[in-house]
This record gives structure tokens, sequence and C-alpha cells, in this order.
């Protein structure tokens, strides 16, 4: 079957149980957000215990705080009451594998998907390629206590975000499905500017 | 319980039971990604039937094809392998409530949470605020059938998206857990550009 229908069954199946779910209000009942990666292995409802209806979840390349995520971020607070905020990067992460010169390249070369090898990503050279990739900053991560840092101090420093919004920094180990705390990024969550 | 105990609680009940999940592999084994909204009331592994290690899940305010969830796509297929997507707004979305100028003139009226009335969302007026608002475009929503043919031809026609794969565009109903297909949408998708 194709993945088109795949996805369109098993919508049927959920549709055939969602009961109450059709009561549930726009503002996330327990009042908190998600910001983590779009990486297939994570399930963020499973991994924190969310209910539909419960939590805002954001997920992008990285988990990365981009203008867009803040975007999201700000309405999650100033319009549908938000409290605390929980940045999420992960083990084994793709950023780690490739930096903006190695991605602009690549794609100059070709769009068609890369090779991934123990080395990082390498080009199958088969064009079409775009020079377009140079002008986009990737979001690449080095270390990812130091992405988590990076990325809660841009939230908590942004003009939009009050200061008194808890952030707090974790990693997810995708061997293990743990939570592990950046502590120096949840000391500058829980240390109200003022 | 703090909503942080709560999760780490959660958390740990799910490292519990991880088993063999820890040999997932990091391209997407479905080799699909959904674009959707960040919303409390939608679970995308539930309404699509995705287990972890699937497919890659890209979430924001609106479920917008904003230069962030493009830069997140293009390396969801160019380096992890994703070959087709979906484009999934809903029903009752907090983005039809507001446009740019509301969210701006709120924003520099206090950075405090809005009232949601019948009317659209009311600001507190309990200051202090911020300008930084009106630099923003917040990728508001009118319709979603719009929205979505709108975001659909947006990744479509972007210099970086190979012409061959497929987009396809849904909305998804908060008061059945439905997909329902945006046709116009999805004949973008399926019709290559060569």
């Amino acid at each position: 079957m194709s993945v088109f229908n795949e996805v369109l069954e098993a919508n049927h199946g959920y549709v055939q149980g969602f009961g109450d779910k059709s009561r549930l209000a726009m503002p996330p009942a327990r009042r908190f957000a998600i910001l983590t990666c779009m990486d297939a292995r994570l399930d963020p409802a499973k991994f924190a215990g969310l209910k539909e209806g419960d939590a805002h979840v954001i997920r992008n390349a990285g988990g990365r705080a981009s203008d867009d995520a803040i975007r999201s971020l700000v309405i999650s607070y100033k319009l549908l009451g938000t409290k605390e905020w929980f940045v999420i990067h992960h083990t084994n992460c793709g950023m780690e594998f490739f930096n903006n010169e190695v991605m602009s390249s690549m794609l100059s070369s070709s769009l068609e998907t890369a090779e991934l090898s123990a080395d990082g990503f390498r080009d199958v050279g088969r064009g079409p390629g775009s020079t377009e990739g140079k002008y986009i900053n990737w979001l690449t991560i080095t270390d990812q206590a130091v992405s988590v840092v990076e990325d809660v101090t841009r939230i908590k420093s942004h003009p939009l975000v009050p200061s008194w919004i808890p952030v707090y920094g974790f990693i997810y180990d995708v061997k293990s499905g743990g939570l592990v705390e950046v502590p120096d990024a949840s000391k500058i969550g829980r240390a109200p500017k003022g």
C-alpha cells in the first residue's frame, strides 16, 4: 500500500476511536510548550507523556530556536497562555553531521539525497543542483549541550518573551528514550531577569 | 506536581518500556515527512499512524511553509531521504483569529496573555509591551483551504525542492480527528514540473 493510503487508513482508525476529544479547547490544558527536533525517532507525546489537548509541540530540524520557532512560542504564550517551555535537542542528531559549507556545496552539486557514511554525508552528485543553499543558515549543531544553552539563551533574551517564563533545557537520548537536563540551560530558564 | 516533574515522571515510564527502539536508524523508515500545526489537540503520530522511527514531523504555529519549515524539509529529503510530504492545517486554528496588525498592537500594549472571546483575542493591557512584534510576519490564516494551497505552492516552487517530490495538502478536523484532502493542493503536489 502507498504511504498516502496507509496514512488515510490509519487516520480512519483514529476517527473511529476519537470519542470526546471533539470537546478539547484550543488553549493547551497543561499550559506548556515543547520545542524539539523533527527526528523520526522522537515522539514527544510518548516521551513526555502528552495527551491530545495538553501542550503545544513545535518541531524543526534540530529543535532550534529559529525565528520561526520564536514566532510560534510567542503565539503560544501571548494568545494561548502557555507558562513554561522545554527546549529538547537529542543525541545522534543529523544536524551534527554537516555544516553550512557542506550543505551548500552538496546542494550546488545535486538536489538528490546524499549518502550517510561514518564520515558524514556524501553527495551522490547526480544533478541538477541549486546555489540557493548558500543563502540559508542551516542551524547545524556541534555539541548538544552547547546548542541547548544557545537556544535557551536566545529565547530568554528575545524582546517578545517575558522574563518570567521558565525555559528548561534537555537532551533526549535516542538510545534510552531518556531526557537529561542541561543544568546550565535550565538555570537561565529558572532565574527570572526581573 | 509541577509540569516539570510530571514530564520527567512520564519520561521515566517511557524509558522503562523503551525496548528495542534503541536500534532505530536516523533516516525515517517510511520515508515521508509531515508539516503541521503546533496545536495541542493534534497528535500526528496518532492521527497519521506513526511509530517511532517512521517519519519526520515538523510543527509550527499554523503548520505554515515558513523559511524554517523549508529548511527542515530540504534537510529531510537531501540528507535523510524522505520522498513525499504532507502539509496539514486544521479547523479552528488559532491563526484564524488575528492578523499581523492585531498581534503587533497587542504586543505593543502588553506581553501578558490575551483573552480569547467570540470576537477574537483581546488584550488584557497589563504592560510592559514591545514594538518588536511589528517586524514579524505572523503567517496568519484566513481560510484553511487557501493556506494549504499557498503553502504547497510555496514548497513546490522552492529552488531547493526537486520537482518530483509529491506534496499532499490536507485539513485536519479537530471535531472528528479526520484528515480531509485539499484537492487543489494535492494536484500541485502530484503534477511534477519536469
